[in-house]
């Protein structure tokens, strides 16, 4: 009667932890409960049983000057799903000769390869007052949420004052969500003009180049454009102690703002950057202190900071050779198949947060916030049955060789991890089977996000 | 396979609403689903299923005065059960000569016939500095909430500052949780103090008596004690904006404090006072004016007040009789069976709650409060099978003589509503079958909460 | 052409420092500049001249149970004059058979020889409800400011919340100013119910059983108070961080509050209590710890404590013999000689205060918050010649028996101090000459207060 | 004895207004105080005698664009002092091919003509990291202020974060003061792109081309680098209600903000851009609304809003002559000659301000920030003679050709005001005889101030 039955697993959400069965039927959860049946069965006995997790924030086949993020949709949705991830949002690459919503065309063509579900945010570049329609039209394709950048001048992304406060206003009109890309670009280069040769020949003057007072100042900028416009505002990949800070100011305020973090924030400190492997680990925002790792964690179990997502944009060591200089470097990790391990092992088997923390953060408020809720992030009869059989018994250690995403670096190379995913299914289909990836090219579908 | 089938109802949660199937095994819930079969089935196609209401402030059998509230704890607990209501906390009735364990065992025989589960706070009368083992013990026989009063020093139950701290410090540290009655005694006495026989001679002075005032004043003196004992802080019963932005105060100050507010103080004003039957809604805290309804509804809403109860303590009109003088009249109002048909009609119809928001504020949120949860007030899988059945499109209009409340008065006689309890099942059981109760006196169990 | 010229000190005010002289006339400041004659000249060079220091918390003649405090109005007025006060605000007596303009002027006769100009606050004391003309009356007397306590329910000085919110709106409605000993009495006592004899027998638990606890609980009971009426109020003798923070979250609401530290509690800690002398400190509030100290300096220095006053209430050492308990003590401690150079030598000479912070602290605040401003308090064209001559260079040693005051006790003994006043001039007349006395009793005014 | 005495005047300050006489010396104050004596008398009595203004914000000989202001040094302070101002702090013109001292001492050479004390604000334009020792030399030089733009980037003013952090950081070190023309031009070019040729021939659109939001935006951003750097931070000609929240939300958060306002901002409103004559008021930041005015009146009450000034930068009728857009026009006001009247009789005689407020605003606070304290700002022994006589009793009506400034408009033409200058004294030097210029040119000082 029912498709499948995943039996004896603990049903984990946001709330509760019960120790259950669940069922699939045409793609969707059918049924929770005791003493289900199906000719289909799961044994999870001893597994923990999760809404697949919601990366709202990825970069496959992104052009970065002369490189490309070394993931296309379908090598980084195969790691993704090996990683317990059922959906990705990833991003339109703006062109000022397109209005957004061909932008957005055009990246969909691009994503047809991807063997799990996945939306896209708008990226605003070189959108122009007086095109306020391209957002509407937008939110009718689905997608209800625009990416806007305070930096990268250079390629065309960075939006200025007037951009943003216009832009903002329409997003508000329509409900939909604006997030920023927040770095003070100007400070940075007035930073990099101070330093020699010799200076930016030192990886480890990336974080130098690129402080926590850059990520600051742009959020107070940005948080009161949504202040003076009631625009929803949610902060990307927030890095640092005083992020956090400029965050809650502006909760305090009433302004409707929240933030994401990485697990390269809440793990890696810049000391990182010192050794020979130093520019394998290139990204921006810069990797910080250990203080400001506390303040994160802190404030994902609290909630000012809502959940984590990876930023993946993997790039080989070969894209990543050492030119005699940081400014050189593409900028970007890889993510998309270690994020859950390390937010189980680090997060929730070290006390900073509970399972059910876990569920809320990997999945279910991502899923709220950009629209996809309880379609996905949720474990409910009728939700789509994205589901990660997660075996918190699994000991393991991180060798990128060892994993799916198409780069030989991994940023937690080494490290000792416990729990591991087993399975993941996908609207049902059971796509990563003890580990191995199991599924087909471009099964993935797009989601029309709502508002 | 089941022992019961409920069908193709909207099953509510606070996060969801889901048309499916519910089953019941052994007094749990044991499946949620589409297609879920029993011998037994329940049509609930058209209906709301929901979690029973949890009414955390209940009193049967209270003495008060040469009174007694007119409904004992067969009457009372049927009247609930087929008002949706599931599980009630009511109190023990403390005694100067008696320990607090002595208090809830006399209070548990009273409880007996009881046909809902119900549990008890301590109330704290009485209690002296040095007898700190008496929370220790409640809170092992499953009791971990204490009442504390900062009025009725005339009966005893009034607290002063220096039982409120020293209590307060050992309820921090056991992790109980203290609750407040909430009005500056001393002020109201001196009102009355200025009152001429006259004065009192006329019911709407009972609102002038007891002023939003007072309110204000206890809760800022309790959330003190709260902030420097790191005790949790409940108030009860807050009828007053005043009210709530002192638990504001208090909770911007990082006190941990909730509140709750009763049917009466979000839908009655004190005009009612003016008519001959004015006496007959003589309650403590008094009636309020309309804008403290509006700032009791949207702090509703917004989690500042976390749920509703009744404070069932209801009177004949005999005993109510008036005789010259509203302080010769006892204070209270029946509620248990007229709450949510009340909630939904006058909160969901009218947009002021969404329907989830009802079960957070009817149910979850106090369950959570006072530690039972997930056993009660949850839908999942292994919850008590406590559930509403509720009709959302009958329409009918409250009368005295049509409800199972020990009382020939309802404060809401004649008003019309839209929405009405079908049937209520505890533990799986039906004990309201199409409004008719149908359970066994003292089915109700005592249950042991946690801390 | 004047009556006298000092010449050639540093005039001190809240504002400047300038070095320059200083013309008297008719009892008035008549000039201010270089190069000022007269035939009586005071040569002032290297010395400060200051606005008289104004005490507004003295008890002269004070009853306190079986003993009166050591200084009446003639001793303790000379001894202030030889400290460099030249106005004292001391308080009535209040008895529940009298009103309060019958208590001013009986406390009127009292003061009839001091040496030095001399106010009253209105002690509230058995005040009744209805009976709101006795602030009018004594208002219109020059009596601007009311006493109230939160303590002290056994000599019937205790106001309960009906007293104070009904005496605070008639308080707001005339201007005029709420002063107010705030401790929380029921939680002494519940302190005090909870020790044993021994426990009494130890002077060190006098800190014990008035923690700085009931200073914070009182205050916020009195600021809910000010706050709901607009009363200004004015916290007497704060003795502790928790009361300064109290005051702190009041004024943030908005509310009229201002404080007064003594230098007991900014030079003094409950250290002093465990010495075999520790008896002759008993005082109420008690005092606390260095911590305490810090907050209290700095609360100064920034405005959130106004002012220092004396709190001057002596005992002999035979009146505080010690009978077993610090309970049979009477409290208080000597100090109008010693404020002065105290603050001088302690504040200024350390770096904790400017000497123009000084003169604001010890002279203008008071005149300005208690309607004294500028007859006193300010060295201005025309206001009283009220001032002292300072020498800052003077080095001595403090013991009790080299002072005017009538106590062979003082709480510094053998404290080196730096500074002190080498003449003292009250309306233009010497009443301090090279640090002796020469005026004569009964010389001092009453001073009716403003609004 | 006396150079000269001003009799039976009344002598206000911010705290005190006394009815005497005021002797000067050597150009300083020498004496205030009764009957005091000179052979040199100016009669004041019925008259107020204050300090001399202090405009801390003038544009002599500024050149903007083709044009230049109208005044120069001379005529400028001529008409300075005619309107009671005896100090101005005037800006250095930055040129990208310069040093800030080279700017200064340019500048000095400009001003030399000026009839009344001067100093400068060190304009930074084109200042580059690492040219630190430019900022420690203008202190040297007694130029203790610097000033920044977050607009203008079109003739190079415009200072970006980078510039904005790092100067900053250099100010806080030498407890210098940065201050702002906040403005956030990004915002305003947005704007102006949506603008068709029509909308910039309407004049009444230079405000809405420059909203508020402008100001706040701006304010908010330099704010965070004055937080993290810990830099004094003073926002000029703060402008709307939008503005004043702003400095309240940094000073709140311990930001050592201030700003200043001026009387166009709190007397016009943008509705006199609607006339035929609207673009005689062209100005940046636009004028506001009433409701913008209500709020900067507070602001100065109460502080948060320490003082006024002129923003002096006139230009005649044919300077403004329409050329079909409002961006075609030089922005500037004329204001020395009339800012003390208008104060006065908008601000004393309609009761938003007390006489001793007047003189805080116009004079004491502006001295203070800037480092003139005591020797300017004060009536006090020593401090110049920098005086004005006003009558209050005089009426006049504002007409441009009445008036010293060089030209032909005046923004208050036909404004009926209560109270004139009738003497202006510079250093003891009677400059302004009843109403009358009589000083050379030439015969101001430059004042080096101090940190």
């Amino acid at each position: 009667m029912y498709d499948l039955v995943i039996k004896g697993g603990t049903v984990v959400t946001s709330t509760d932890s019960v120790k259950t069965d669940l069922a699939v039927k045409n793609g969707r959860i059918s049924a929770i409960g005791d003493d289900l049946t199906s000719e289909s069965v799961i044994d999870a006995r001893e597994k923990l049983i999760m809404p697949g997790c919601i990366d709202s924030h990825t970069h496959m086949s992104l052009p970065v000057g002369i490189n490309c993020s070394s993931d296309d949709f379908y090598t980084g949705t195969v790691a993704a799903a090996c990683g317990g991830i059922t959906s990705i949002i990833d991003f339109s690459v703006g062109d000022p000769a397109r209005s957004i919503p061909e932008d957005i065309r055009l990246r969909m063509k691009e994503a047809r390869d991807s063997v799990i579900d996945y939306s896209f945010h708008g990226e605003v570049l070189g959108w122009k007052l007086g095109h306020e329609e391209e957002f509407r039209e937008a939110v009718e394709m689905g997608i209800t949420s625009f990416k806007f950048y305070t930096s990268y001048a250079a390629s065309g992304r960075r939006s200025d004052s007037g951009i943003l406060y216009n832009a903002f206003k329409e997003i508000a009109r329509l409900g939909a969500v604006a997030i920023v890309h927040a770095e003070d670009e100007n400070l940075i280069e007035s930073i990099l003009s101070g330093m020699s040769e010799q200076d930016l020949g030192r990886m480890e003057n990336l974080a130098v180049s690129r402080p926590d007072l850059c990520e600051g100042s742009a959020i107070d900028q940005v948080a009161f454009y949504a202040e003076q416009t009631g625009a929803r505002l949610h902060i990307v990949h927030v890095s640092s102690a005083l992020g956090v800070d400029r965050i809650g100011f502006a909760a305090e305020r009433g302004v409707l703002v929240s933030g994401e973090t990485c697990p390269q924030y809440l793990l890696l400190t810049r000391d990182v950057y010192k050794g020979s492997q130093g520019h394998f680990f290139s990204a921006s925002p810069a990797l910080r202190e250990s203080v400001d790792q506390d303040v994160l964690w802190d404030a994902l179990k609290y909630g000012l900071i809502g959940f984590v997502v990876t930023d993946h944009c993997p790039f080989t060591k070969q894209q990543k050779e050492w030119k005699g200089s940081f400014l050189n470097l593409p900028y970007g990790l890889p993510g998309v198949e270690t994020m859950l391990s390390l937010l189980y092992s680090e997060g929730v088997e070290k006390g900073r947060l509970s399972i059910n923390d876990l569920v809320r953060i990997s999945s279910e408020h991502c899923a709220r916030t950009f629209g996809l809720y309880p379609q996905k992030g949720s474990i409910s009869i009728g939700a789509d049955a994205d589901l990660v059989i997660f075996d918190p018994k699994v000991k393991w250690v991180i060798r990128a060789g060892d994993l799916h995403m198409n780069t030989d670096f991994s940023p937690y190379e080494g490290r000792e991890i416990n729990g591991k995913v087993e399975h993941t299914l996908s609207r049902g289909e059971v796509i990563v089977k003890n580990g191995s990836f199991c599924g087909n090219a471009g099964r993935g579908h797009f989601i029309a996000r709502k508002i």
